[in-house]
């Protein structure tokens, strides 16, 4: 019983997720200052944008959901093995299908989702995450996941709360709702407690690192809004 | 369209996984004859025997489920990969639950099952799966995987064939059940369909390598049973 | 004997490294003419622009080493084993070497090399030949790895042919030597033969999958040439 | 200079290679008193088990090679991986030539050596240690390798002060020589080494999970002996 009272003491004294949150803030204000996302927003983004956001994010979703599946593999009890399971199967059927759904009402098939070819930006994020997952540890995997999770989430909250008057006529309402909903909220917080508890105990050195791919997706995340908005592909 | 007539044709002509099934008779007759076995059909088996088995083949399942989660990761296609997202969900609460309601009914509670220190020959058997999966193939894989479905599914059928009269009195009745049961065998049937797909343009070689893979798991299924009868672990 | 008759033949049929070769042409004509090549070649190059991709390139061949010990893992018999062992050791104290002498020259410590953070292009290279080579065959770990190799040596010779004369004046005397060079020239050779090698019986769908690393990685070759060329670094 | 100054004095304070040779003894006092081992040292050891040894380990050292080109892969400084790509070397050149050597003295062609078919506990072994190495961080996959360098150190230490004067005579002279050379212990010491440097920050549940590994693969050694003794093979 010991041992759990101080891990929880450990657990609130420590708080990892409340130094990444910290520290990353700069690059998130970028993003949520981004003329895509603002876009989102107020529902003024050009749709041939969002077409090409809604491939270039279907094929990096596949590559995502992997990622949680690497979790089932690194995890090393039953709880966070079933846990992983249930987000692996949530991203398939809940985050892809709203992709899908949009991409019916914009006359792009399901074939055409899967078969688009990453840009460089793309390719580079998820090569990096997969990278990390098949040689880093499990709270350096949930590191590179998490930016993309959290900030999302974040994103759906802010514009829901700043553009919420007009979200009846924005046709970008239900992306706006889904990143803003409790669903998606729960699974992100479930990843923020999981990166807090595989910290306990880690080294002040392993912390740098984890931070690192915190840091680095976190740009990726940038990069990424700014592909989108410049519809960058390759240059050959 | 004609690749994918020439596709099915390929299909029927090769049927490896017939290959597979007939080479390994001789195995799988030692199982099926095997004391623990005809102990379940028979409703005779030691309990401490089966207790000992139940204990060893949850942790087994463990590692067995990693292997779907590693079929996710290498899968090169959506349909594929959700499919084993599915299957690595029914074997956490579908395979699993049968343990953990025999184990309630032994007074055995889920934290003794997933404590259980695995013996030599589990460990070797879930690393030789392990070992395969982070190294080879989705097919070599599959191979991997494929006894322990196939030859459960035989055996379900088999004691429910030989023994059904004595089925409502065998306390085994459940385990017989559950894999002689359609949903088992549709989803062994999937893996079986998979093998054939998946090896349909292999290279002699590449499918020579395959074959070890299922023999050797095959062998290791066969060890796997003498360890349960003789309740073997670590001599040191 | 009559098996490696034919395999001999099959290796002469399909030639796989010239399909190679001829289909990245118009990618590896641009990087033969990128005027940070070219200014190798008139030893015009701006000098803060060699330190840059110095810095950056010695990063890069510490995970472009390691892609060489994953073939060792990958390696399937004992000679091709011992290769990728060999070439591991002249790329850490060969190529590698080049790097050190010449950060010498400029003032740059090992140390400094070491600390080099990749920029995001550099990042993206690596982290994808590291995801195909966790992941993939050995024959699409050596796609991967080919491209670097290949065109180095391709330019090498192309810019000793060409500015053979000034070479005795040139700075960069030492790098158009070394990947010019006899030695630089058998490794690579060995790489192609290996593709040939491995990929004899390959069906076509495995082929294309290859083709596409070769083709991603000579991609990635020309943005690293962009990258040194205009000092890309983060934006954020 | 007060970090390194810390990390000296935390690496004596610690000490975990001494926590894990306290604690194995029980083990390797098996390993050092078996049938097989002091036949080794008394020069009576059946010609026959030696050459069942010699195929065995020949084919386990090709995994356990792999396993410093892993290190290769994982190792996160220069200096680490420079050392495994070295070890490794040796590991090829040095001792794969004295089974070799044995090997010719006793008729055995390397063909034949490298063609041997692993038993269920060669395959164990390898297998587990190449799962962890897959899975796990570089000190668990240290802690896999190190009792085989360790043991086997202790091992030619031991029979070389205790059957010295007979040496000269003893068919199996060179294998004693070799595992008790400066050479072999040499690059023990660096695994030893390198144990407590990896370990240094380690949390307590880490340092189990990495004692366990060692643990096992201390086992797992002595049954390798047993299955020597008894040229253990697969029962179907």
């Amino acid at each position: 019983m010991g041992s759990s009272v101080n891990k929880e003491e450990l657990l609130l004294k420590q708080n990892f997720s409340n130094r990444l949150y910290q520290n990353v803030q700069p690059i998130w204000e970028k993003n949520h200052q981004h003329p895509f996302v603002v876009g989102l927003g107020t529902g003024t983004l050009d749709r041939e944008k969002f077409i090409f956001y809604l491939k270039q994010d279907y094929v990096y979703l596949i590559d995502y959901a992997k990622l949680f599946a690497i979790g089932v593999e690194k995890a090393n009890n039953l709880k966070i093995m079933t846990k992983f399971a249930a987000v692996l199967h949530e991203t398939l059927h809940f985050e892809m299908e709203l992709h899908r759904q949009y991409a019916a009402e914009f006359g792009i098939t399901r074939a055409d989702l899967e078969a688009t070819e990453p840009t460089p930006i793309n390719l580079a994020y998820t090569s990096y995450m997969r990278k990390v997952a098949a040689n880093g540890s499990l709270a350096e995997l949930v590191a590179c996941l998490l930016p993309c999770a959290w900030d999302y989430w974040e994103i759906g909250k802010l514009l829901k709360s700043t553009y919420g008057e007009t979200l009846a006529t924005n046709p970008y309402k239900k992306w706006i709702e889904t990143y803003s909903s409790e669903t998606f909220g729960a699974g992100t917080q479930w990843l923020i407690d999981l990166i807090d508890e595989l910290t306990i105990e880690k080294s002040e050195e392993e912390l740098h690192t984890i931070e690192q791919h915190f840091q680095i997706t976190s740009k990726y995340e940038y990069l990424f809004w700014e592909m989108n908005e410049k519809k960058q592909d390759w240059p050959i």
